[in-house]
């Protein structure tokens, strides 16, 4: 176990939510040493939680008394926003817990929880995870925090354990946001590629010599060179807050507007060419 | 000057408009120990030209009779149809010379021209370029070629004297069609950047440390990181020839339709991210 | 006051909400005989609503145990669920009170609500108001009625107070979905307008002959024929509304994505053509 | 035959193109005491032209010679300026001719020919036509006429024959202007209103009924009205003008660049609202 001689160290790790993300996150912080409570809405994950060598936690609350530091990993903001409402976690938080949200959510939702908790001397930060599931499961994410720099600094040392870029973007929120531009661009591209590929397609051209020349170009962009990957499993989840975000700085953002839509229909039939656009 | 042992080999190069494009792909051809003939329809080119070790010709008819091969390097698909209409170059080919047309015109004026110019006994094809004019200056583009295998072949070290990958992507006019491709995608990532951009400047992120990092994630692609540096000055025209491709071959690009309006008003005011969207 | 011989037949109606649209609906009730008892969060408004005749409530609770219908004209699905909730009404409404919801929400929101008030024996239906704030004034609005056939028979009355046409669309849920697409054209004719006219003033030709003609072809709509009127106050709540929409039911609608996005950007400059589209 | 006192009257109509409006168009100056004399390019028409009470003239240039006005009725731009060339009528018809081209071209084709021209001494203008096919069977379109005062008086009483409504929009090419704008709101109410009807639908509410509602609301468009009936088979064509329009006068139009890409796909599934969007 890491050794805890400064009292603000943190030595337990909660992690709330053990889906794609939440399991190897929690991996990687027992097998870097840290101690992991964890607790899904699920409880048939438990066996494969303590199978990583965490302890299990019946619920939120029993979890949240032990730990100093607490990630969330669950699926939606309304999740986030219950989980660290009065009526959930924040009454049994230690006052200088960290709670450290991972999933993709509107950037006012954090400042609205962030606000709240810091009434009771709880730290909500906002800590967003980019390059996908392949990454968690090497510990090579690049990890967007947002939050106070003594919170970010305390924090670091967990979000080390599965990061290994680790980028202060400013105040709580601000992660949100770099990831919802990170998010953006990689459904810009997806759609895109899908067009140039499905057109060169229909006109004759060899699509896999097409891809692999192109990423020597500059149509260059991570998700042709990753073509046929990608399951869509969040883009239209991700666009939608995309355009709340939008909506409440005032700019419009007509692609991505557009892509939401494209997405929705895109992904049942993601890289068939011979479906798209017609 | 190359040793010419072979009937098929080429050692005199026409280069058709000495642009941003011609003039470096002057330079290289007479380093490589080409003999190089230039036109250009601006006379003010001349001393350029000359300066590049290249002999400039007063009209292409002149310049067409002495070259096994030309390379056309002017702006738009019109200017390529006249000059390689029965009232322009065709007469005064020699059989077997290669016309290779490395501008950005529709891959139908390719077959139309080619088809016509077989009558002839003259090999048309197209041969696009990529990664831009800084590419161009260093010899190291990439060049997607479209024709008949022992065409592309005998054409081979002409493009090799500018270029460190080329592609032999079909039949005539499947250069376009990969030159296309590339265009789409990269005008879709640089419009999909400035949305991002502007979403995240508006929400109070660093944008310049937010760029770096991005290029480090799923949302990575050669506009981000080359960002600040694209003129768009062929944004429009490359999007009105997808378009146009896209009506042949019957298929939908919304994404594509609606970034050739987007890049209208953007051209302006590019990587000015508090005008994007407002 | 109307006669109630029957006990189904409803004699008094609560409101909920005297904004724009409440307060000509408070109007046109009292004038036909009904007893109208208001209630606003905006306790300012209670002068104004005693003026048209309507009794006040200091609280929806207040004017719910005496109302055999309430029309709830408030803005936001968020709110529309909070007044039914139990937290809300619901605990105060007697058995076959009808709630007719005439704010725009999501269908789904009526449907979650109208299933939790049944077990109360409680009617929750839609009943979504067309065609603006004028026909409000004038009481020939035309209203969509989503519920059972029974309960948008006895609620006609009520409705027939303010509307020229009443148009039973189906089940609960179905006038939302017709709101929604009325929504979805209006908006997107709007923006359609200011493209063309931008094109044509841009183009030299005369903005207002060319608007009061093409109302006479093929290009008619309501937005051209009454150029100049409408705010955009709900043009975006209501594109957030048909896009969560084309979500539940997965379908793509990509030119509504888009509306969105060109409506937050065109509501502060709307009808001005010479700052459309630069 | 009509009393031609005075030098300027019009007596003989020529009309290029006897297709889906040049027909009407005969039959109508035929009724109305004209004489017409015609030409199309396929002679397969001469028996249905004749049939109509108009002389066949076997070329452009036999027709030229005996008219005082010549409609031009052909498809697209390519033909009309290949017909106004120096190759084409243009030398073969007298002083004061007046030459109306009511295809749909660019604005820009209309001002180079009506320039070149005046040159003879002819007079070019345009004059589209509005309301489609069944309007101009009944003699009831409405014409948009682009040029000088005196011409457009003077051709008057012939678009009067097949017009109920005539606007004179300004000079030389205007009227193609006003029609590309006319085009743009027509296509974009028909995409507009399937996805209106196709969310609906996915949502279970019955269309019909909805699309004669949304016809008495602010919703109420053209299209609607006439929902079943347009072929689409101008579509992309005025879409493709409307951009290299949009593209000449430095103005960005979103919605009509993605509604021409929606069209494309669409035109074959028209009406068919079960495969929109999916």
């Amino acid at each position: 176990m890491r050794n805890m001689t400064h009292e603000n160290s943190i030595g337990v790790v909660g992690v709330i939510g053990a889906g794609r993300m939440g399991q190897p996150v929690i991996g990687h912080l027992v097998r870097k040493g840290f101690v992991a409570v964890v607790h899904d809405i699920d409880p048939g994950k438990r066996e494969r939680v303590e199978g990583l060598g965490a302890r299990w936690a019946d619920a939120p609350a029993t979890l949240a008394r032990e730990c100093q530091a607490i990630l969330v990993c669950v699926g939606y903001d309304r999740e986030v926003r219950e989980l660290l409402s009065p009526a959930g976690l924040l009454p049994d938080l230690a006052r200088a817990t960290i709670v450290a949200v991972l999933s993709t959510v509107n950037p006012r939702t954090m400042q609205d929880l962030a606000e709240a908790a810091a009434r009771s001397g709880v730290h909500v930060v906002d800590s967003t995870m980019c390059r996908g599931g392949r990454a968690a499961d090497e510990g090579t994410l690049l990890a967007f925090v947002g939050g106070a720099a003594d919170v970010v600094e305390r924090l670091t040392p967990v979000l080390a354990c599965f990061s290994t870029d680790i980028v202060h973007t400013g105040g709580v929120g601000t992660a949100q946001v770099a990831k919802a531009a990170n998010n953006m661009v990689m459904w810009a591209c997806l759609v895109a590629n899908h067009e140039a590929l499905a057109l060169a397609k229909r006109s004759g051209v060899d699509v896999e010599l097409l891809r692999a020349s192109l990423s020597k170009t500059g149509a260059d962009n991570y998700a042709l060179r990753h073509w046929g990957t990608n399951t869509m499993a969040w883009a239209e989840d991700d666009l939608d807050i995309v355009q709340a975000m939008a909506h409440d700085v005032g700019i419009g953002l007509p692609q991505a507007g557009l892509n939401r839509e494209l997405c929705r229909t895109l992904k049942p039939k993601r890289f068939k060419l011979d479906e798209y656009g017609v």
